[in-house]
């Protein structure tokens, strides 16, 4: 067992154990009325933020996010998937409010099911609720050597404006595609279409951390730098892009492809013409591919490898700085926190003791006694 | 027949009947060994670019692109579309060298025809060629009613570097998704994954303009202005996302979205592997969404128009400049070239009277006799 590094002492880090950590998750949704198979597919999906390092998207959320969707009866835990219209290789599935963090595994399961038949398959969905970080579910198709391709609106949420108008009309329109690369970790895109995602916002606010020049701008578009100008309403979250010169109408149109895939086609709440305008009736696109039903599996996954080790093996800029490819670092951060405890802050490890304390369940034990 | 306003008349620019343009490039074609329905395929899809504005992928590059394939036969006129294999949602295809013009579309028709039994269907397709606008080939499936989206790696190309590598590997790899909107023009979200295609560069290159900052940067990562650098090698192509603090791995995973579904999935030429480090052997990712299938089509379309409608009904910042939606302006410029003619830069008009010359074909007639 080893003890949490000074630095991380100061910082007031505890590292828990992933596998103790996704069973007191488990337990926790299993309180909240999700049968106990689904919870534990919920709570991997939930801890895989904190596991692979995009803290803004995993157990912070539980409190501010999902249990409130069970508190306000706006997620329901038992809620089973019902296909609506089925083509074989195409589906359309209304997820009756069933929690995302399960329905997109779901959803992807059924997915590559099909594609394993028909060489592609989409499951479209309606109705569905926060999913977490889509790479989470992309990964799982990687992992079973297929490619997989997630995306997810925000339902009725407006928080961005279209480039030139004075009011949000859209979400941040997550996607995410993953691909399997032979020995070395999945290659795993997994984006908001806006320069970050609200949750890394909310982080450095939480952190009282200054953001980056780039991330917010005011009504008159001079560039912000307190992460609370958001919340407050006082700054706008910036498309992928940044100015309309260097290609934010480009993260504008990838997240009306967002909205279009994933809202329109099931038939979910679409942003710009909700009128309840929070994340409710969130639609899905999930697409799976089989390679091996096109070609050879074996030369796929061959090709890959020699693709990123392509990559892993450019001539770097700075050498102490290697190239590397996006799924790779949070592989790497998903090795070490495996080996080594998963690492929370103390503000978030006392989040999940008080949730503990009121399901009256056993919190874990950080490992190496650091508190 | 309208004439050229004073303003382009001082800019040297001529308008052409859109059909004449069309049947002058079909000749063209023909006569450089495509057959004649292939050739009027392949016409509309080049002049597409300078019917819609974007100049950088029309006409431009024929004497530039696709005539000099011809020359030293890396495309070849008559090759057949095979069929490698067919899972009946999803096919395997090598194009045999087969103009990207043609074959692209010839690729979309194929995966509609499928996606009307299948819901969803997937053509991959390699050994391809240069396609020109992906927009114009995804726009035709929305036409039919379908959600298109088109995918095409650059083969071996290698121009753009991976954040922190000294040395370029990928291609600028565009892809393209477009959406029927009910009455209105089609959503399209036509992009490279760099900030701007090379061909912008070279534009501005060739009218003498200097660049916005944020297209090209120098070794140290300072901007570069002067469009000639960019061919003197002395200027690197950024990614989507500008900086690494404001979303350039995003520009980079877009990339490899593009490289894995369009050139690794059918076994193409891969960037970062290719010792050839052309643009030979280019993979299409084709995929097509028959929304009917899985809903009534009508309320698709209905809703599409409402989502839409939104955008265009945006309160604006300033009401002078609407807001509007990708495929939006290119389908005004498209009414407004259909209405009074295209307009062509006098020095593109002058390399077409040298094709037609050397073809003993007769050029288009401007109209409204600038010339």
């Amino acid at each position: 067992m080893t003890t949490a590094t000074t630095a991380e002492r100061a910082q007031g880090t505890v590292r828990l154990d992933y596998e103790r950590l996704v069973d007191f998750t488990t337990e926790v949704f299993t309180r909240r009325g999700l049968p106990p198979q689904r919870a534990a597919i919920a709570a991997r999906a939930l801890v895989h933020g904190d596991l692979t390092g995009v803290t803004s998207h995993g157990l912070a959320n539980l409190t501010r996010l999902y249990l409130p969707l069970f508190d306000d009866e706006r997620a329901d835990p038992r809620a089973e998937l019902e296909i609506v219209s089925d083509r074989g290789a195409a589906l359309l599935v209304d997820s009756h409010r069933a929690l995302g963090l399960w329905s997109a595994h779901a959803a992807m399961d059924l997915a590559l099911e099909r594609a394993a038949t028909h060489g592609v398959a989409l499951v479209s969905l309606y109705n569905g609720t926060h999913f977490g970080c889509a790479g989470h579910f992309t990964a799982h198709a990687a992992e079973q050597g297929a490619i997989g391709f997630l995306a997810g609106n925000c339902g009725g949420q407006r928080i961005i404006r279209p480039p030139g108008a004075a009011e949000p009309l859209l979400g941040t329109n997550p996607f995410s595609i993953a691909v399997p690369v032979g020995a070395h970790p999945a290659y795993v895109l997994d984006m908001s279409t806006t320069v970050v995602p609200t949750g890394r916002i909310r982080a450095a606010a939480r952190a009282g951390r200054e953001i980056p020049e780039g991330w917010l701008a005011d009504d008159a578009g001079r560039p912000v730098t307190d992460p609370h100008a958001f919340d407050r309403g006082e700054a706008h979250l910036q498309w992928l892009g940044g100015r309309p010169q260097t290609g934010s109408f480009k993260g504008y149109a990838l997240s009306l492809m967002v909205e279009t895939l994933a809202a329109l086609l099931p038939g979910a709440e679409l942003g710009p013409v909700s009128t309840a305008g929070r994340d409710d009736n969130i639609g899905f696109f999930t697409l799976a591919i089989a390679p091996g039903r096109l070609r050879a599996q074996a030369d796929f996954l061959k090709e890959s490898e020699e693709l990123f080790d392509a990559l892993l093996n450019a001539r770097a800029v700075d050498p102490a700085q290697p190239v590397r490819y996006p799924g790779w670092p949070e592989a790497q951060h998903a090795d070490e926190a495996r080996a080594h405890g998963v690492p929370l802050t103390a503000d978030l490890f006392a989040e999940l003791e008080e949730v503990a304390r009121d399901l009256s369940l056993t919190a874990p034990t950080p490992l190496g006694g650091t508190r």
